[in-house]
């Protein structure tokens, strides 16, 4: 009855931020106890780029998914941390790669105290993630870490690879974000699963479930790169693009425009300058032939996929939560 | 018999090297085959780094300690590949950070790729290395090489934290190459013994030797970058002190020349330009101070304290070979 109760009160994200409060904060505990550097740079910039409105998607969806299965402990905050650690890693090498001044709307940690910090601080939070992980003494959980650590890597040389290509693939671009995106997600599923105590096919769906809802959170975060008011993303507008990075909206406008835009959007991707109105001259073309609802539709549909692993599991709050979490990813405006 | 014969013919650092080329030819296989990447950039660019000459003195001290405990096999090999690997990961990154163009002699990846390559590749050989040690499934592995990870990052943090601070204290100089340089050394002689099967205090004492000839180590590689010939060190002399790293001679010099002296060496570091004729000067005032064979013998110190581990271990060419190593480590001039 109390299940049937809680499962009514959850209607939007929200409530699942609310339902998981208590884990969410010690998760947040748990991150800060961590940052036991002897050097108080490493933990002041630590503590900046964790502090600056990361929406902790992946300890979220690890807590939830180890709840699926009845089992909430202190093993799952632990990892939780260590998957945040991981992404945080990840950041600070990003913006050092792409020179990216602002990361979540406030100055990047390399804009603040230079490349050198966002290098070697990366390099000391995925240090201390994986002496973590080692440190928990499961080798499935080890492989499930490196695992994902490894796609992540693949993911961004790909990207890397391909910067100002326009010639890519939508599968190229699929399975690019799949890699450094969607392989995390989906590890944090797995993660909570594996402390949860699943069975092999239970681990398996809700992996699935975790890859699908990440290239799904990718491929909307793409989109909302040309379309999203800048105060709610934290990022101006046309960032990627800025990058030379060619994504689903971008790839579809190239394959759908006539020649002589076509040949207009090239010469500015090569030379990589992009005035205000070029911008809106992009995004103009965007709405006209459908990029942006196209790449909306693709978010949406891979979120229907992910959906589709949940059936196998017994209705319960955590269930409905992952189903809440993943409708939000697909249509969220922040 | 022939123990004893192949202990005489063992003299010098080049009999060490013939000694044990059938395994490290083996290592250099085992770090190709792990260059797998689909990405050709990161092969190529690996290759380039792992082909510039680096010495192997990770691989091999590796391989002796596992040979002092009466074992060499397939495994030793593979986590001398790891530990080349987890070093080459950590060159790619300071070059980054220290803005090096030179390495080995040769160009940097970063000249070459510039330093988004060389920070990709560094985490991709990094994750590699991890994964692989993480496919061993042994724990007593696991922590060896996350201790030394841990220990790398601090030294290198230590050393950002301290970057261009004339007050650096012989301890916090010395405690930065320990963490920085030894621990990777250490770990080498440690996980040999570990695949050796030697007990813990052998363990502890070959751990032991590495720290202290690791130490040795970087206090000779510092005190050549003032002496060594450009052409076989392979980096320009002064190349430490343009990058704001107060080493051993420098640290002595500053605490033993007059104040007029001191308050030039300190402008010079303050504005970080050196001339040629300034290096000239400093290398003066060093062999003045004797501040040249205070860190050369520093390094002998550390080589005999590294000595000292050996006597527990029975005679054989595997111990002879560790005594030439770390003769050779002290008083090498390439």
């Amino acid at each position: 009855m109390q299940k049937k109760e809680e499962m009514a009160s959850l209607t939007e994200i929200n409530d699942v931020w609310d339902y998981y409060k208590k884990d969410l904060v010690e998760v947040e505990d748990q991150l800060r106890k961590n940052l036991d550097s002897k050097v108080l740079l490493i933990n002041k910039a630590s503590n900046y780029i964790l502090d600056s409105g990361g929406k902790r998607i992946r300890p979220l969806l690890m807590i939830i998914s180890s709840s699926l299965f009845g089992y909430t402990s202190k093993e799952v905050i632990i990892l939780a941390g260590i998957i945040e650690f991981i992404h945080t890693a990840t950041l600070l090498h990003d913006d050092v790669i792409d020179n990216s001044d602002i990361r979540r709307g406030k100055k990047a940690v390399r804009a603040i105290w230079g490349n050198q910090s966002s290098i070697l601080i990366g390099d000391y939070l995925y240090t201390r993630a994986l002496s973590k992980t080692i440190s928990l003494e499961v080798h499935e959980i080890n492989y499930s870490v490196s695992q994902a650590c490894t796609s992540m890597l693949e993911g961004e040389v790909l990207q890397f690879y391909h910067n100002g290509n326009i010639n890519i693939t939508e599968e190229e671009y699929l399975n690019i974000i799949e890699h450094k995106t969607a392989a995390l997600l989906s590890a944090a599923c797995r993660l909570g699963a594996i402390v949860g105590g699943a069975k092999e096919e239970e681990k398996d769906a809700i992996s699935r479930f975790g890859l699908k809802l990440g290239t799904a959170f990718q491929v909307a975060d793409d989109t909302l790169d040309y379309i999203a008011d800048k105060e709610k993303l934290g990022k101006s507008m046309g960032k990627d693009l800025n990058e030379g990075k060619i994504t689903l909206p971008l790839l579809h406008l190239l394959r759908h425009c006539d020649s002589s835009d076509k040949k207009k959007l090239m010469v500015m991707i090569e030379t990589n300058s992009f005035e205000e109105k070029d911008l809106h001259y992009i995004l103009t073309l965007m709405r006209e032939h459908g990029s942006i609802d196209y790449s909306l539709g693709k978010a949406k549909y891979y979120i229907e996929e992910a959906k589709k692993e949940l059936p196998i599991f017994e209705d319960s709050p955590h269930k409905k939560s992952l189903s809440i979490l993943a409708d939000y990813v697909a249509t969220r405006d922040y």
